[in-house]
């Protein structure tokens, strides 16, 4: 039978993880936002200052099948720095290919972000979710995550474009 | 006359900005939340690989004033990756002491991380705040910010203590 397999991505998955980074911004309605490409990818995560990591969900086939291993969903993350607890990892983007889900492939995803958090000396994991997307949400509760939105108040806030340039004086 | 600098800062800033650090969270009304210290702040921010960059404010005095500079207020940043415009700066907190405030140092503050955001090539920063906070979420608008919350609905969630370490198998 054909299992699942939780690795670090490779730069030659970057073709894949590109796709896939472009589903999750349409599956969000927000694909329009979406500007880098695949050799953006390979170069801001693959070279000698790597500016995330990346994990890759992949299908092992059994014995005997014909297909080689099937890219199926990624978890791409950074660490980030907290004022209270120090070094902190940030779950950037996490998805799973729709015909792949139910299988909890998203948690074995979010489990491995754990071990690696921990690993790495960081007490805690935050990511941002949007609060139409209630699967995600309900994984997320299930895994003992906290909605800080919800307990504490945060909202995220951005300077862009135009206001990014007019702020520096440029 | 005194005025107003924003400058990088130096090793020896981290017991004022830690010291700041817990004057936020304690408007914050999350100061249980702190658990870092000085010595952790050193380490972190001016190692070999710094986690972190910080700015501070300094009130320079006029000269033949009797004191000397005074740190007043802190921005403390770092880089992040955004899987749709790549390379981006989080920046983690802002804070201006209260009896500084109302001469426009919170502005000159997130006017240097949006310089020093397009002089590292990022096409924007983010940041959160705490929805009760209106002053500060009256700044932010009034400098171009948007309310990402609002206008795409994201949520913050955080995976912490045992959770964490449940989820790891520890």
């Amino acid at each position: 039978m054909a299992s699942v397999r939780i690795r670090e991505a490779r730069e030659g998955d970057c073709g894949h993880i590109m796709r896939m980074i472009r589903e999750l911004a349409e599956y969000e309605k927000l694909s329009h936002k979406v500007k880098i490409n695949e050799e953006a990818l390979r170069a801001d995560g693959f070279g000698e200052n790597p500016f995330f990591r990346c994990l890759v969900a992949e299908i092992v086939p059994a014995p005997g099948d014909l297909e080689g291993p099937r890219v199926v969903g990624y978890g791409l993350y950074y660490f980030i720095y907290s004022t209270w607890t120090g070094r902190n990892v940030y779950l950037e983007d996490i998805f799973v290919m729709p015909q792949y889900r139910g299988q909890g492939i998203g948690t074995k995803i979010i489990k491995k972000v754990a071990e690696v958090s921990l690993h790495e000396g960081c007490s805690q994991f935050r990511l941002a979710v949007l609060d139409w997307n209630e699967k995600a949400i309900g994984l997320y509760k299930s895994l003992g995550a906290q909605d800080l939105t919800g307990l504490e108040g945060w909202r995220c806030f951005g300077f862009e474009g135009e206001a990014m340039r007019a702020l520096a004086g440029h």
